[in-house]
């Protein structure tokens, strides 16, 4: 498909842009102001991925670059805004994906026609309508409208290299009249690579080292933004050489190895295992990095640490005892970090492992399974070859307790997209296919968005979803108890048949569970759907740990 | 539940407005920020509806607001964005439904704490987050905070005036923390009448009225303005008195009941009956009434009367030959229309009306069904008892011929959301439960969102979905052909067996799908399903009018 570059349509300038940055996949819905643009997809190295509604295409996309590093999603105009939760929650999480979006081409905007999919019915000849733009605008850190040969090219790079640098979507909107014009004027400028300038620093690092040694049992609580902005080389080497014990937050865990032996548990305040929660909080200096704080990676602000959080490191803000550090990026504080020299290593000793160690689960053979045994099973047979993602809900919070491997586990813990887990695991089974992905859904969550099953079959992906049958919103029962919090029951594991693949199986014992998921891991090639069904009542350990904090 | 006036909780004062409005039921998806909301309308006359999702429920409120003059929706916040693209189509297409969200509490603000679904991970303390709210200014009439006892009437009271009186969507937000507080100043004041003045408009019906006493051939075109504003009868008084034939848009279908003597048709340009089409573009002078005039509404601007367009009145704007007329409402020049006074009644004769009369269908056993014989055989069962809603796609087109009494018909001809349909009928059904709502859904719009059949039968509700399985984005394929055009074909009339309940039926042949769809006609309680599987280019009739006009 590659022509000379003076020939290159403003479409495919954009493809070659993006599969140049590594993209293998778009995630898309086709429609009439966006057809010539899906045609040129179908006609490039990209492969085009047809979705089953906007918004699970966006949750595709984001699974998809949480892994690769980058995602996108190609939608027509106007109803295309359905994708903006899917958006929302990328940006809020940091996840880097490109939202491309057809539209009514330059020329039908001449007299002013009322079009459908527009919002508005009275356009001034010659006006494009940035209805759609301006909402995009609210949750993207770019926004280019490549109308102009004259700067698409340059346009294009810029989006995409903020998408890139800032992990954050783009927005980039295409009148379906200027998809295949040839772009006249080809930059010659190389796009700006966001190099790290030797920021004056030293006194940064200064403060974090007398900080450091002047105390005797330290933790870094590491979140996101240590995966998303790769930068846990800089984290290992740094707590390597003084042996800093690393507890991870919910949205961070497995930005390391949870084999790793500096790693010391997933801490979330009260919802800690007992042993993990007792260690953080005996630490006389806390090292929050790349960690964001919300509410659900502190168990409902229940992290009794706040007075020993002297270092804290993110994106957002750099605070170093009492002083905002100002126009030091979080990368290249990452990279000094690593270079820190400190007076010598720390010896304080780790909590014993058992708690979250593997739990020699052993199925009793005609027992009723339980949530937790579900997650002992589970957690029994996870290697390195395996991909966790959950949904929201107590999904989430019993699947904080499974050992897993560096960057092996995904969730959306602080936007908390319900439905976000079936559409996320196709997406991220088609991002490492020659790993295996388990989702671990609520029932609550499945009914949203399980569709997308479908997409799993048309594109013989084969995630494994564990669903979690609580029969209904489990976790806001806790809360206020009301009609609203039941769903309709379904025949879950009929739904293979309904969509004509795939495997769905239903268990009700110990043993039933474990040989379907044993069976699971072992076949490839088809998604199975396995039911667990469970009492109403039946939470997590972790959010029993929260107990009566759950209420309000 | 009605306690004294005083003890009136802001929840409750809304729900009372509401319900004294004559809503009798609320769409809605519980969250966190939203529970006591859900609580208190679980305890109100008002009955609380669960969907599969935020924007398939919108899509329910939108239909039921169409049927009964208001519809609601109630969402959780962050998340609760999902559900824009229903709340701008009901925008665009005038359906007064009001968008009730939950927010977390004033106090959760008091900190700046970094809460799950919040768009801004920094805030002020005290500070509330505008993120939802922004995005809902664009496509609301009214956007109101209850996080005041003492304001909180008056809000409720202007965006519901709002609501009603402009056939637009209002947001209405309530943090949790103030949900249970009794309001502290219940406004004596009784909420505003719109109340139409006696506008100086005399000039302007002379204006109308000479230019009618010069011409013999005027026709009506009406559109979907007529039923929202509730001015049919205005137009028939009109029309019946001087003789005027009435054709309507494809959006204003059913705006007066298809049976009426006056009736001439579905007028839609090159996608028109020819009869119809002829009859129109014979026309001198073209009264364009409460018709937006959009793309799919002329036949794609094949639509062959721009000078004869003499009189074009809606509530964006009333022309009178070449004169712009300000200050008149729509509503007050209908009723001035009424008491038009002309010279005399017109004499001009119609179309034979055998193209849109009932097409006596007889299915030739064994004979595999098409399109058109599909919505022929539909017409023939079609009375006074049935609803008719469509998707988007041709299921739309060809239901364009279908006959049917006033009020009788829905689709989302203009911002056309593909993926209306199902939810649509489901709202439709709850909104007229004495009659039957018949849905007409492609397959690909039916992938979208058929879920929400789940709540048809949670809910006993019980329409008929009738399923033209074209195997993808038949529409489309015409446009510009593609793999993404395809779609993965399920075992629809699986459908039921997975969700537990309902009828599936798959018909193949002439007789079989009418005696599908008489055996659904009689038999009430349960949804039934009915696929029809039809070639991948089996256009509608109207679609094949429109011809090469299709490709562009």
């Amino acid at each position: 498909m590659k022509a000379s570059e003076e020939a290159r349509s403003i479409g495919n300038t954009l493809l070659d842009s993006l599969y140049a940055k590594g993209l293998k996949h778009i995630f898309g819905i086709p429609g009439d102001y966006v057809l010539s643009m899906d045609k040129l997809i179908e006609q490039h190295q990209i492969q085009y991925i047809n979705g089953t509604s906007e918004n699970s295409s966006g949750y595709m996309a984001d699974a998809y670059a949480r892994l690769t590093g980058l995602g996108a999603v190609c939608i027509t105009y106007g109803v295309g805004i359905s994708i903006v939760n899917a958006v929302s929650q990328a940006y809020v999480e940091s996840s880097p994906i490109v939202v491309i979006s057809g539209a009514p081409g330059m020329g039908e905007y001449a007299n002013g026609q009322k079009l459908h999919h527009l919002f508005n019915s009275r356009h001034l000849p010659g006006v494009r309508e940035h209805f759609q733009l301006d909402i995009f605008r609210k949750m993207t850190v770019d926004q280019v409208v490549l109308d102009d040969p004259a700067t698409a090219h340059d346009l294009i790079e810029r989006a995409l290299s903020r998408c890139l640098a800032e992990k954050k979507p783009v927005y980039i909107e295409i009148p379906r009249d200027r998809v295949l014009l040839p772009i006249s004027h080809p930059s010659k400028a190389k796009p700006k690579v966001h190099e790290h300038k030797d920021y004056k620093s030293a006194n940064c690092f200064q403060m974090i080292a007398k900080i450091l040694n002047q105390c005797e049992r330290p933790v870094i609580w590491a979140g996101h933004e240590i995966q998303r902005y790769g930068v846990a080389k800089e984290l290992l080497a740094f707590a390597e050489k003084y042996h800093i014990p690393i507890v991870s937050s919910l949205m961070g865990k497995t930005v390391i190895s949870e084999r790793h032996p500096l790693f010391a548990g997933v801490y979330q305040g009260a919802m800690s295992l007992p042993s993990v929660q007792e260690f953080v909080e005996q630490c006389d200096c806390m090292l929050q990095l790349g960690l964001l704080g919300t509410d659900v990676e502190t168990g409902i602000f229940t992290a009794n640490i706040q007075h020993e959080i002297k270092i804290r490191a993110l994106t957002e803000e750099i605070i170093i005892g009492k002083h905002h550090i100002d126009k030091l990026p979080f990368i290249p504080f990452m990279q000094g970090l690593a270079k820190l020299e400190l007076n010598s290593p720390f010896k304080h000793s780790f909590p014993a492992k058992k708690d979250f160690k593997k739990q020699n689960f052993t199925a009793k053979k005609g027992n009723k399974i339980s949530l937790s045994k579900t997650f002992e099973c589970i957690d029994k047979y996870l290697t390195a070859d395996h991909i966790v993602i959950t949904d929201i809900g107590d999904c989430l919070f019993g699947a904080a307790d499974l050992t897993l491997e560096q960057d092996s586990f995904i969730s959306c813990a602080y936007f908390a997209s319900l439905g976000f887990g079936v559409p996320g695991a196709v997406g991220a089974q088609l991002a490492a296919p020659s790993r295996r992905v388990i989702g671990i859904i609520g029932d609550g969550a499945f009914q949203f968005t399980c569709l997308e099953l479908s997409t799993a079959l048309r594109y013989q992906l084969d995630p494994i979803i564990i669903l979690l049958n609580n029969h209904g919103y489990g976790t806001e029962r806790p809360l206020l108890e009301g009609k609203y919090n039941d769903i309709q029951e379904w025949n879950y594991s009929e739904m293979p048949k309904f969509l004509g693949g795939g495997i769905g199986l239903r268990t009700s014992t110990e043993d039933e569970f474990e040989s379907a998921f044993t069976q699971a891991l072992s076949r490839r090639g088809q998604f199975h759907l396995i039911e667990v069904p469970l009492d109403k009542f039946d939470f997590s350990p972790a959010l029993k740990r929260l107990g009566s904090l759950a209420k309000h």
